[in-house]
Parts: structure tokens; sequence; C-alpha cells
């Protein structure tokens, strides 16, 4: 016998995983789908040159690539990709003439990491991506959160704060200490502030630049710190700062988009509170230009973000000359499902089928077969049980599996045309319900509340 | 600059064919779960020793595994899978005892072979199984017929043909002969009908064992291909051979079980002619042990296959020695889409929403996101075109991506409280239209034939 085992750091996912993923994912695509973002596929496995060449991964990402030989094939030239960004850098390079811009895309699919294994951690993951490639416009930045916003809503989530920044205030408060080239330290450092403390924070901007510090001095370094504890809140955080840096262009634009940003969120009905500025709202990744955004659950923040993302100036210089400005953002479908059954807010049924049909020793299975496959073509959803085993057996597999209602016509139901409907959860049964109005009779029972 | 190509043998999938793919995906998903079939899903890395220990694949797919190996993991544990039935089988022999039976799965997934590339021949591609594990019930043989016909039916292929068999009659036909030991054999040979003709199968049927063949005298092979040549139809071609085979146990249960499955799907209202018998019908897996499936398109048999699968006895022997018989179907999703497409039946706009709202220069942006908002809070996919270029670029941009209407609110709209709503195919424009009622005209506008 071989062990039936997965790989260290892998996983099955059985119906009761599977059910709500299915769920959440239908919910993206068509939240996607109805700004006019349009789904792209890219092979799971890319050209090494591709992955490695720079794109999104650092080097520990780098580090984390699997291999993929096949028997003829040369060792070292193909991987599993390791995230969907790279793949879209190379997809647009090669495709962007036919497709013209702006190009709104969203992306689907697992990426690899040989991340050591851990709780929560999988080596194989879902990542859900959506893109406005071609734009610097504004509304491109503000429907990346309205996307978010309504992802979220749609799938239940009952309270959560979209967290947005713009770089470019960042910029403006490094280039008036003349520190600007110290950005990718300091951005490292402040990313590590909910971590690790204000006081270790401190240091690693003042540490010099040789022992992976950000070499500021020490009234610039608190100067950093402070700027980005001033707060998360409306337009009076951005108000507040106005002062300061309002008179640095760079620092003036970041703030002139956040304006714009709220400007239109709140035409488009987001409700107030749902989207804050949080100037100390880093995010590692260097490749971030201008808003970048982190969302939290509330009450769920030690989940981390669920949904990230940011402007970028350049997506594939890697791979292209032509300069390919965008937005986007990443919803972490694997780590808000953790959060949302550990909160206990998946709910629902597991099945997809309300009615389970059962099969009455002696009844005519032709009865019962076309009793299902009515109410499937009238639209409700219908498992047959496929062994004449003890009604009150297949009636505990309903249970189970939550189907609503069973089905039953026994062999006298059959002859006078009638069938009986039981609750599953009540055990209560309405008998002798007329076959001819099968449909009619079974869809006004599901609408019933449960 | 990195050449932005992908490897060789697989490709991308840009709107055009992800749209339609996508489209499809969703009907499955929906039929499948109308019959109760609940999706899983399982890693892309499987162990080794779990792809190559039998399973389904013959040895041509084993020497086709792509390897996969992460930095500091050792060479040849992990390998990407090639199949969804051998992770089925894995899936189920480690999951049985919490899950119960029957159980029935969907799994669609991406699976992988080192095949030499060549034109419509990919190294990664999407398999879509269902399948009963747990029950040698007729219901569910006759439910995989009427599954694949509910799903190519809501897919809209117009005309297609399910071709059935049961293994168990040839079964009996070999043991009438004596020669029941060559059965793997006479399969190999009579499932190359169709490619290589009658006289070269009736050469290896008769050439000897060694050889290759399956070593029938003369006699057994002309018997066995002209039974297999008996036609197909409906109960008629039953009835042909009932006399000749009918008091063989096997073929007897073979032919009583298609003509009870014939017998459930016409209760089911599937249409005569939609599922024949195809006594012929070989599918060169052995292991499959009882009723077999075929699906052709009318006029497009030359793609093959787009639906197969059958009965078989024992899913999981290699991981349990509890016996697991079952029965299923996979569609082969990337074939269908290229009939489909070649058919020129794809049709249908590749755009997810049916509205491009113009960015007017001038106008308030906020009055033309909070439009594109309110669109899609009634439902309405709507696209805001992120720069406010000329009207005409982007009225164009709409008719290339298949958006159907555009809508315009310039300045003097704004003000006037009222919108433009285009047709981008006639090019025809309503003028003044009361954005107090913008939600209700456009979905009466939508509602009309294009």
């Amino acid at each position: 016998m071989i062990d039936p085992r997965v790989a260290s750091g892998l996983r099955d996912l059985p119906p009761a995983q599977a059910v709500p993923r299915e769920r959440m994912l239908k919910v993206l695509r068509e939240v996607f789908g109805r700004f006019g973002f349009l789904p792209i596929e890219t092979p799971h496995i890319e050209r090494v040159e591709v992955l490695t060449g720079k794109g999104a991964g650092s080097d520990e990402v780098l580090r984390q690539i699997f291999d993929v030989t096949n028997k003829g094939g040369t060792a070292g030239e193909l991987a599993l990709r390791f995230d969907l960004t790279v793949p879209l850098a190379r997809f647009i390079a090669k495709h962007v003439e036919q497709l013209g811009t702006p190009f709104k895309r969203y992306a689907i699919g697992s990426v690899f990491r040989g991340e050591r294994p851990a709780k929560g951690r999988f080596r194989e993951f879902t990542q859900c991506d959506f893109d406005t490639v071609g734009s610097e416009s504004v509304v491109s930045d503000a429907e990346t959160a309205q996307v978010i916003h309504d992802s979220l809503q749609a799938m239940g989530v009952p309270s959560f704060v979209i967290a947005i920044n713009n770089r470019r205030i960042l910029d403006g408060l490094l280039e008036t200490f003349g520190v600007e080239s110290r950005k990718a330290a300091v951005l490292r450092s402040l990313d590590k502030l909910a971590k690790v403390g204000r006081e270790a924070v401190l240091a690693g901007l003042h540490r010099g630049e040789a022992e992976g510090g950000a070499g500021l001095a020490e009234t610039q370094a608190e100067g950093v710190l402070r700027f980005v504890e001033s707060g998360r809140g409306g337009l009076e955080v951005l108000d507040a700062v106005q002062g300061t840096l309002g008179s640095n262009p760079s620092a003036a634009a970041g703030l002139e988009n956040l304006r714009a940003v709220l400007g239109l969120l709140a035409a488009a009905g987001v409700p107030e509170g749902r989207v804050v500025v949080d100037l100390g709202l880093a995010r590692g990744l260097d490749y971030y230009t201008g808003i970048v955004f982190e969302t939290t659950v509330t009450g769920w923040e030690r989940f981390g973000s669920i949904a990230s993302g940011g402007r970028y100036d350049n997506l594939a210089s890697l791979f292209t000359t032509r300069r390919l400005p965008g937005v986007g953002a990443s919803i972490g479908l694997d780590r808000l499902l953790a959060l949302l059954e550990e909160a206990g807010w998946l709910g629902g049924s597991i099945s997809t089928a309300p009615v389970l049909v059962a099969q009455f020793p002696g009844t005519e299975l032709s009865v019962v077969f076309s009793a299902a496959a009515r109410l499937r073509t009238a639209g409700v959803g219908a498992e047959l049980f496929p062994e004449p085993i003890a009604i009150g057996k297949q009636m505990g597999y309903g249970s189970t599996r939550g189907h609503r209602f069973g089905l039953i016509i026994g062999p006298d139901e059959a002859t006078a045309g009638v069938f009986n409907l039981r609750d599953l959860k009540t055990r209560q049964e309405r008998k002798g319900l007329p076959l001819a109005d099968l449909e009619a009779i079974v869809a006004s029972a599901l609408n019933e509340p449960a």
C-alpha cells in the first residue's frame, strides 16, 4: 500500500473547505467582471529567466522557487510561478500591442513557494489579483479601493477597514530631510513597526547603511517615525500635514491624490470609515510609487492584511521598453477563508443541491430519476441517492451533507401520483403532495425561511 | 530585455479565450452542483510515489511527468499531477472515513504532461472531472451520461452524441471464445479501429502476444471485430446481440445495464438519439469494468471525444484495502473550446460589463464615478474609462471590447441632470435621459434585443 498523504506543506481541500471557497471565487469573478476587469490565464510553469529576472520577487522569494524538469528537459530552465505579478508583466509585454491600453485584467490561480511549512502557511496557495495597466488616472486608484470594498462586502465580511497611503508623501518627507536615497531602507524599517515596536524601528532608521539600517540622523529618524504615527482617519489627517509638507511637490501630489480618492469613494456611496488614510502604511515592496492599500477585518487585525496593493510606475520594464504604469491589488483568499472560518462567519450548507431525492426500495427507479430531473430543469439542485437502502440512512446522509429537504416517493405514493417532502432539520414531513406540481411546491418550500 | 515568451508547449490565454472559457467553467460548476456533486481541490504537486504507483497512467504518461524540486529538497520526490484521477484515488483513500460514501465530487484544474509540443496539444491543460465513488448503482451510471448531456446542452453545443457501451458485454464475448485473458490486448487493438482501419485491427487481434498482438485465432478475431461493428443505435442494438450473448452471465449483465440506463435517461427527458449504444466503443484504459462513455459533436467528430469516462471496480486499491467502486467522466474543456471556436459557435461579447461609462473632459469626475457605481449596485456591469481622452476614442475602446452601450455625461448634461446612451453597434444615441432614472433606463435598454 502507498501512503495516501500529501507532500509536506501542501493540503487537500475537502468539500467543507472547497465549497465556501468556490462561493467566494464566484463572488470575486462577478465583482471583478462588473467593473470591466477581464480574466486572463497564464501557465503555472514559467521560464526561470522570466521569474528570476527581477520582478516583484524578493531574494527570499527567489530562494523558494520550485524548479520543474521533464524527462529529456534541461534542469534550471523551468519553474513554478511564485506570484501572479511577474506573469502579468510578461503577459502584458508580449500581448500589449494586440490588447491595447488601458488593459484591466484579473487572474485567479495557484502560486508556489517552498517556504518552511508552518501552521496556516502552505507551499501552494491562491492569489486573486486585479490590475488596471496603462493608466495613471486617479479613477483607477479609487476604483481599486472600491473593488476591494465591494468584494469584501459581497463576500459577507461584516466590518473591515481599507487603509490607504501614498508613497509620494513619504518621498516628500524624505526629500525635506535630504535623505530620499535611503527610501528602500526606510520602508523596510517602517514596515516592521507593528511587529517590532517603536524603539526597534527608530534604531533601524538610525543604524548605518553598512549595518542594514537607513542611516538617518536621530532627529530625522524621530521625525519620520512621528510622521507615520500621525494617525488614521479621513481628510483631517491630510489637513494636519498639509502645512508641513504641502510645499514639497511630491508630497503635495500624494496628498492631492488621497483627497481625490476619498472624494470619489464618497461619491460612489462607500460608507465613511471604510477607507481611511494611514500615513504610516508603508508596504515593504519598493516597486510601489503612488497610492498603496492594505485591508484588515475589524477585530481580526492579527490575521494581517487580506487585500493589498498599490500603484506602480512601470510594470514590465524587464520585458519591454514600453512604459506601463498601473494600479492593482491582490485579495488573500486563503487567509480570508481561514479568518472567516475561525470567526464562525462562513455559515451556509456545504451542499450544492438543496434537495435529496430518496430511492425508496420498491419504487420504480424511473419515477425518482425523472422527479430529480424535473427539479433540476426547474433550476432546483436535486441529488438522487444512488442506492435503495433504508430511508432513515438516506435522510441521515442528507442531514450530514446539509441538504434542506428529503423528497420521498414510496411505491404507494408513486401509484397515487404524490410525494412527501421532509424538512431535514425539523424532521417535519408534508405528505401526499401532488407530483404534478412538484417543481412549484418544492420551489415554494425552499423560499420559506429555513 | 528578457524575452517575454512562454516556455515551449505552454500558452497564455488572453481575454478573447479566457472569457468564453470562464463562462463554460461557470456552467460546468452549476450543472455538477445541481446533481449534488461537491467540489474538492488537491495540490498541483504530488509525491512521485503516489503518481507512479500505478494509477490511471500508462507508461507513456509516466514518462511525461514533470519533476519538481525546491532548493534544499531532494530530487525525485515531487512531481506535477498528470491527471485528476490519481489524486482523487489518493484523496478518497485518505479522507473516506470522514466523508463517507457515496461520495460525489467534481474537480477542475490544470494537469501537466511533457508531451512533444504540437498544434492543439499543450503541456498544461484543464481537466473537468466528476465521479460518484462508493456506489455500484445503475442510477450513477445513467446520471453520468445525464451530467454530460446537461453540461453540453447548457454550454450551447447544438448537436452531439454520447456513445455508451459496457465492458462486460465484451468480457462475455471473449469468454465465449475462451480468450478472456487477452482482454487488455484486444481493447488496445479495437481502440485503434477509427485510426488504422479494419485490416490493421484484424492483424493486431490475430498477431501473437509476443509481438504485441492479442493472439486470437483468425475466426475469433473476425468474430470480435464483426461484433464491435454491429452498429450504433438504441434498444434494437441490444436486442440484436441478446440471442448470441444473452446466455453468458457477464454479457447479460452488461446488456441489462445498458437497457436500464437508456430507460432512465428516457424517463429524465433526454432526447432519443442523444445517447446511443455502440458495441464497438472500447476506450483504451483497461481499468474500466462496466459502462463506458464517449461523446462527439455532430459534424465535428474529427475532434475526437469531448467527454469520456466509465465505471471502475476499485478506484484506490493502491492506497487502501477498502474497495471503492465508482463511475465518472471527464469533460475535455480545451478540446471543446477549440472546436466551438473553429465552428464559430463561441459567439457573445468578451466584455464582462455591458456598459462603458465615458469620462467627458470637463465633467466633474465624481458624477461619472457615482453613475458607474449606481449601475453596478443595480447589478449592471459598468466600466468607467479611466482617462478623459476624446470621446470617440473611448467609444472605440468600447466597440473593440464588446461593450454594448456607451454612457456619456458631458458638463452640460451633468448640469441638467441627464445622460446620453449610445448603442455602440448602431451608433444611435438617445439623448437627454434623466439621470435620476439611470438604473431603470439602462436595464430596460439592455433588455432590448441587440
